[in-house]
């Protein structure tokens, strides 16, 4: 695709830079700023400016934050003794939406994969550990992705958290809700017959 | 979906204002954008804000263009007594791909389309008139998208640029290379059968 003007280019590949954005994409993108007016360009633009200025991680539990503490990690009424391991900030989004959650977090950065030389001490490892051995947790929670990555990054965790004698869970697997179950997936549905549990009938 | 920082939410938003994005996706890139340097990031932000003060549009054709007059309507190897009449720079760019015109352009900047408001003064039709009358157009190619709003455009300007006794011609319609006949649509090739042409062995 070859562009008429060097300014229209470099705002194409710099859009095109992003993941998943292709150069078509990002030229009806640019061409839909184009027809802004200058100020919204620049509300457009300081918005990046000012996340990448005022964005910081929470000192506790590695969450984006805009002051020291994160809101969950400042918040009295959520339950500081249940920590819920994640992946990255998405993962929290994601638990907050669903509303039934009222711990405190722990956001890794990623997950151990040798594959992508990504080691424990990549990650935010260290201070889970030392939350932990001040006894004042109860339970950590283990929810990361149902992946060869994130199995791997568990069984290390378990291995590293289980000294000091608080309750481990992780994350229930098994059928989608919606799911029909001849479409399962064999593993999924014999890890949900295996963790099958009494039938209540209030859910 | 429920942000933990208002920097973060306000950049979410602006990605999320762009055609096509969503907010899942917007925070997704948004991240990616976090993991950047300052210097990558104003790379990032200053491309668009360099656009908006630099680009103009060309006061022959209307394509966008960094001087006063675009590189192919400068250019004095394209015949200038032909004018291919588009819809909108990325018809221009799509055009320029096939690397088979040699002619010049006019940039419409939309279609006719009463549903939405856009009546024939709101876009370049002015001009291209004006260029028509002086007698030094020999053809006029119609490329337009084979929409309602294309056809009635095409209708207008055809109307009034056939008074010039210039040459009207449009892109043939018929059946995409590559596509099997029993999938292509009824009214593509009734219309394929009727524009059919002398068979060439050398394309």
């Amino acid at each position: 695709m070859k562009l008429t003007s060097k300014y229209l280019e470099n705002a194409v590949d710099q859009l095109a830079s992003l993941p998943g954005i292709g150069k078509k994409t990002a030229l009806r993108l640019v061409l839909n700023l184009l027809n802004r007016s200058e100020e919204e360009i620049t509300a457009f633009t300081s918005s990046f400016q000012e996340m990448k200025l005022h964005l910081k991680k929470c000192i506790k539990c590695g969450n984006i934050t805009d002051e020291e503490c994160c809101v969950i990690c400042s918040n009295d009424n959520r339950d500081q003794s249940i920590i819920c391991v994640v992946e990255d900030i998405r993962d929290v989004i994601a638990i907050e939406g669903t509303g039934t959650y009222k711990g405190i977090y722990h956001v890794l950065g990623g997950v151990i994969s040798p594959m992508d030389g990504i080691g424990p001490s990549d990650l935010n490892i260290n201070s889970l550990i030392d939350k932990t051995s001040n006894g004042r947790i109860n339970e950590i929670i283990f929810a990361l992705s149902p992946t060869m990555e994130g199995d791997t990054t568990n069984y290390y965790l378990y291995k590293k958290l289980n000294l000091y004698g608080v309750l481990i869970t992780t994350l229930s697997r098994g059928v989608s809700i919606g799911t029909e179950l001849q479409y399962a997936d064999e593993n999924t549905l014999g890890k949900s017959l295996l963790y099958r549990h009494p039938f209540q009938t209030n859910i």
